[in-house]
């Protein structure tokens, strides 16, 4: 009998935000395998530490932060390789990932190559925006609200035009794209509707309304957009 | 010293998605609050009904199901001055919320009512959407993806632009929409790509490919519709 492969979403950095079905499932792991970006260290592997047993077994997959796929995807073939081979010996597997696996995570790649073959669970956990949005104490949509997410490396005019047409904004990876996204919301006169995230739930948290937002954002940020004026009364 | 509301997340059903700070929050209460639709019994309260000490204090919020917004403003006024009562004399107060509190949740309106007044704290919870993804086994996005969160009550003419315009789509609210929904995704040929939940993560889950879903759809239901190919390999 194969073992089970499990995606566990850890939340967005607070180890109090990982769920009680994943803490268990991870506490009680005897092969955990977790994406480490770039040769630096994983994150995901930081958020779930407390809960590792000693014992168990890591498959690390060190992920290149290129703009390319075919090196990244490589990595994933030889994690897949990896986790295949315990999952053959009978050893169920739990990967960790990041806020929710399916939510720009990158178990999704692990997920292509392996649900076909093995038997795959995804457990959900609770993603950044409605961490971030939680801390900014910002309603993300309520009633027929609509609700838009965009990835900030999106180019200016495509970001200018979906937001534009949207109602609730987030705009998710923004990092190094910050300065044009901050040209693009402030073009739109939208800039005091506007709050930028970073690093929600940990100890070094940064929220403010985007126009104190500082001049580098690091990856882990946010900017969330309510374009309502008090929609949720 | 007033007490502190909380706003929790419960995520969308499995009481395993409870995360570990909500779980905390809950067992520890001596008061906690919660809507109840239309006289009916609260699913909030069910979810964490296992955690709830039969000694805590229960303030109940009889929200009635109607388009006009007044009768539910008033239950929300309501509920707020006994939630401000039991803060004042410096209890702390769990408000419990299905799935994530900023998420299409309830407790906005309280936090609208509270916020200036009270120390509020929101913690987040597992939203149904990334539950009913996992249980699809469809990846929402990835990369420079965009998603689009759609009430199904809007006009059809609206769901049909905004879902012509868009990548990964989630329609929540589906409930007696369903009709008007599936005739919409129908019209623009995109059927095929398209999966119905019906109460993830709950005993009586329901996940099949739209084309199958049932005629009639529960309050509790999600259309789920990404268009890429295989855009996660
Ligand atoms: C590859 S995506 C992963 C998202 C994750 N799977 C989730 O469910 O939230 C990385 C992006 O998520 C956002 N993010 C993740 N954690 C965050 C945090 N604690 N604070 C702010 N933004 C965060 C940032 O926009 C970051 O660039
Ligand atoms: C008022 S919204 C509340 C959303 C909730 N706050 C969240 O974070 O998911 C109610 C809608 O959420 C969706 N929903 C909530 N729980 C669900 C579940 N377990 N399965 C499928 N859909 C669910 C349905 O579309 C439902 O009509």
């Amino acid at each position: 009998m194969s073992g089970i492969l499990y995606g566990v979403g850890l939340g967005p950095g607070d180890p109090g935000l990982i769920t009680v079905k994943s803490s268990r499932l991870i506490s009680g792991a005897k092969v955990i395998a977790y994406p480490s970006l770039a040769g630096g260290k994983s994150f995901a592997r930081a958020i779930a530490a407390d809960l590792i047993s000693p014992q168990a077994e890591e498959i690390v997959m060190d992920v290149p932060m290129t703009v390319e796929r075919a090196p990244a995807q490589a990595a994933y073939d030889i994690g897949a390789k990896s986790i295949a081979a315990a999952l053959d010996r009978g050893d169920d597997v739990i990967c960790l990932c990041e806020g929710d696996p399916f939510f720009y995570g990158s178990f999704m790649y692990l997920y292509a190559r392996l649900a076909a073959d093995y038997q795959v669970e995804v457990v959900p956990g609770v993603t950044s925006i409605t961490a971030c949005a939680a801390r900014a104490g910002m309603p993300l949509a309520a009633r027929n609200e609509r609700l838009t997410v965009l990835p900030g490396p999106l180019p200016a005019a495509e970001l200018r035009a979906r937001i534009e047409g949207a109602e609730s904004v987030v705009i998710m990876k923004v990092g190094r794209h910050l300065p044009k996204i901050r040209a693009v919301i402030a073009e739109l006169n939208l800039t005091e509707k506007a709050a930028y995230i970073e690093r929600a739930s940990l100890p070094d948290e940064l929220v403010c309304p985007l126009a104190q937002a500082p001049e580098k954002a690091p990856y882990f940020s946010m900017i969330i957009l309510t374009k309502g004026a008090d929609p949720w009364l």
